[in-house]
């Protein structure tokens, strides 16, 4: 079987394996207070700018998220997000369990707009009994978001200006961020996304990275006690050496994002395919997630050969599928898939098309 | 001014004075294990068909909603609520803050329906890696919903019916419960609504007590500890006896469903005016709350006279209003709303009838 | 029977009751935004020497303590307190329900010192890795303590320097209060004790209230946002002004004070009684609360009578009692049992003084 | 400068590389769902007698801790330790942060008896008023113990039948079980530990894994959710397989074990040294960690070679010294620590045991 259902399904880029290997018998002070953790920090800095954030590694996705938000709210405030958020829907409530309220709001494409959050905001504070409700502090997007699309330059700008205007926290999820920067219809960079928000992680697990998430600080009013949050909420590695070592390969030369790209161009590849094949698209995207809607019939044929992420039913009975590629995915897997998918083309491509 | 806001506006029905009074002095031992408690708990008892729940008397509504989810739900799992449920708006993430996230379903009318309550169940326990989310557990409904409207015995009955079948927990917050029951168009009493839910509450202090809701506990599973998250919440008053004594008073002959009654038949009044002035209402319903649609300059010339509870404002410039009756409302100040709204008419009313 | 086990064992001042009956038909605002409420600040204000804090009402002690503690503190902080602090051993957990440890001390005499705290803090912060560590950040006292013992003024302005030195939140949880600054060998009043802290409560409940505890916000740092934690725990009343009522009924001359005078001299007669037949006192003091060791003869033949808190038991079998006065205890129930003490002389009071 | 300051500055032993690099580009499903996951569980289960316990493999050791104690707690509930244990003194309030409050006792030698946790749970349940309690539900003890000492096979026993007739769970951390079970004077193995206990976890950080640590759940009642806590808490690795694949290969023939038995005769080596150069030991064991006391002197002259933990100052001025072997230490430089401390002798020495 070939996996197309993830990006974690492989370890790691062989640099950081290679890494690794070399410096296993090194001594290291623990919890990331080493060399190796210095000079990841130093170049996630110079990629920003360098301006002077604060850079911390952390293991996964979710305690990122989780440490993120409580060390940023005090108790009464909450985060506004997309009802498709991975903090709303895929976290088994981390962030409630830090006793803060996700303020879900209706996405469009998997985004929420500067209006939104504003009118979010406007209502509250116009409100006589505010203290009755959580009060919204912090702004989570996720970039790319959980279905592949992409905030541009001017909607990222237009939430962050909203966000200083209302003293509220910009906060970008980067779990896929390489990803994101590297589609070919990206308008943003390492150095500009760093701008345009208070806080953002770069992510590592999704890849090429064993595991580890680098969050970067940019608002100064977000930086101090934030190590405690780590070490409270199981986040601070022993032998933090690991994280540093794994960023300060990723992040070498151009690697991180040509490991992005190597992925979306596969992706386009397949979407190009999935579209001659009158596969329909939902909210599409140059990243390297595809969802797309597949009979029950098509889905099945895939199924002998690959595994692919198989999610909502729709009410036609089709389902919503998605197809990943990584920075590990093989060129001839891709060629299988598209193959594959040219096959399925007579009999159900034409259904599909029936049902639009 | 005229409070017809909330009904929270006066003190206490003068019984419930005359029993603090009479009993001032007597010594009595503390946090509810006294003679007053064990007696208005045992009214409770009676008026639940003398099946054998557990009672317990605590202060306010968003303490008691907080108090029963905590001592309900394990750390991973989530309450299910209509998105207008007072726990999912106006509490301050008080739910959050125990730890648990609120599901939140659309409304109709305020209400949500057997349907989308096995909806949610059947997607979550389908789901591959269900572990990734929060566990649906418990329903909240309000009766009255914060909209006045009602669940009808047929509606309660298919909740709870989904509920028992998918090993979920039904409560009901009655913290108007009284309106409710004694609505011209309840189909519920007591005994019915006791026997199709897992737990419930009788309002006290939007009833005629100074404060207080009676939680009655019918599925002994949650009834181990709850005394422990009582205090824990901050919610046993050292003084127990006030809350037993107000109990032991509201529900004594048929005090707690005559102030319901007294005070739907005054709203019942005002919605007539309201009609015939051509004044919109908005989720109608037969108890004490009546929401309608006020112009600016209506809102205007009534606030003169009456506090209202001014809420959302429409995309027609309209404001969304709460009348409030009470146990406490004096037929009088209803006559006089009701003169002022008939001198509205001429001007403000064929404006209205306009715009629908 | 006649009660000395507790302090809240009747009703409210007959002032209160007679404010009640006289406003219960008003119509006010809710949630604290009446007059009454505004009124019983400006009185606490006038007490506390016209500086300018903010003033809270809340309905219970343990509930004041989490919303203040919570209110103040970062995730990751700590509140240091005496072992035998309410907090530490009788809320169920309300503070780490929270989120945050109760860090404590060995007490002397319900007390700790200036120089204990000082040391916690700085092991604290010497620490190379005090990430790993709950920062102390405030330290929670209770004045009169759990045991009826008193803080001097010296030792509370030594406290309080050490926490300003150190950048920590000075909390006086003053359920007591009343019996504390009446005792006889007080040096402090309400002006030099809030002038000593950051924050501290006027008690009610145990004070001739219903219910109800005056929380004064002393420190600027610690007033924003305060409402939404008092809500969001629970102890926001709907009917606030039965808060504002009763204290503006309490601090309205000397009434607090000479109700804790009332008690405290009531106390002092009971204890020369238990020192004449030789029944040892525990951590002496000269406020409401008597702490002595009874053997299991002298306890039952009182509890016939009278209604005591028995609390440890000591490793001789006798055990440890609690005798409490309060505003409302009756000069002849103390007569009576000062009588019953002295019948006890002949038999019991020999074992004890052996035993010492 | 050669770290003998902890038992996690080095990577992980080659046969865990090896198997990385080797397996780096199979592609497996996440979150723990994986082949290697099975096999090393498999691997667990036999080395527990084959009992049929649910293994789950979680990041480290913090977060272990405070995911099993919510998993296993209601919320008024609490978890017994030693003052000295870890989720007291070292994890930033990790336990709190889940709501619970850890009921300190006071430690010998690390440890807590069968006696001290009896009679907190008597206390507890001959109190009446038991609900302004944390109820105590569990108990956490570490083996080996923070301070490198062990519980006996019968210290267990005892502990163990207590927690069965309170209706209590023990839980032990096994952080560094490895070097408790192979120390010379352990009388446990894995099957006999296993059989004792709750739940227990396999640390693999400390004993020669990248990270992680197997948790062993053998008490049926703790089973059911466990995954959603390990998602919640953020311990969900997406790349599981990490975990798997690391502790199939430590508990690969003897290889855990023997490991533990390389550190722990390593540090007999240095406690011997110590002995003959009278410096004194503090809590004797015979695990891999040694706590000693060093006059200022000394400390310095050791620190310009070596790095060691520097712990507690004493009131005589020396300090609390840890002293680390580990699965990774070189015999090399035991040997040179062991030249270095005896040429510390002559003068230092004798200061030592003058103090003494």
């Amino acid at each position: 079987m070939i996996y197309f259902n993830s990006d974690y399904t492989e370890g790691a880029h062989e640099s950081i394996l290679n890494a690794l290997v070399r410096t296993n018998l090194e001594q290291t002070p623990g919890y990331g207070t080493d060399d190796y953790c210095r000079e990841a920090a130093s170049r996630v800095r110079a990629l920003c700018g360098n301006t002077a954030p604060d850079v911390h590694f952390l293991v996964g996705g979710t305690q990122t998220n989780a440490t993120v938000i409580s060390a940023a709210l005090r108790g009464h405030q909450g985060v506004i997000s997309a009802d498709t958020g991975h903090i709303h829907v895929h976290e088994t409530g981390a962030v409630e369990a830090t006793g803060h309220k996700v303020l879900a709001l209706p996405h469009q494409n998997g985004k929420i707009t500067a209006e939104q959050v504003k009118h979010v905001w406007q209502v509250h504070h116009e409100d006589d009994s505010a203290e009755h409700c959580v009060e919204p502090k912090m702004v989570y997007i996720s970039q790319p978001t959980e279905f592949g699309t992409l905030y541009s330059k001017e909607e990222l700008k237009a939430l962050y200006e909203v966000c200083r205007a209302c003293g509220m926290y910009l906060f970008i999820d980067g779990a896929r961020l390489g990803y994101g920067l590297a589609a070919a219809d990206s308008t943003l960079d390492f150095a500009s996304l760093a701008g345009l928000c208070d806080v953002f992680y770069i992510g590592g697990t999704k890849m090429g990275a064993l595991f580890g998430e680098a969050v970067v600080i940019q608002n100064d009013d977000l930086k101090p006690a934030f190590r405690y949050y780590i070490k409270r909420h199981g986040g601070m590695l022993a032998k933090g050496r690991l994280l540093g070592l794994q960023f300060a390969e990723l992040l070498k030369d151009d690697l991180y994002l040509s490991l992005g790209r190597h992925a979306d161009e596969l992706a386009d590849l397949i979407r190009d395919a999935l579209f001659q094949n009158e596969i329909p698209l939902v909210m599409e995207n140059r990243t390297n997630q595809i969802f797309c809607l597949l009979t029950e019939k098509q889905l099945q044929q895939l199924s002998e050969q690959f595994v692919l992420s198989v999610q909502d039913k729709m009410p036609d009975g089709r389902r919503l599928v998605r197809i990943c590629t990584s920075w590990a995915t093989k060129k001839e897997h891709v060629q299988m898939l598209i193959e594959h998918l040219n096959t399925l083309s007579a009999c159900a491509g034409s259904n599909v098309s029936e049902k639009q």
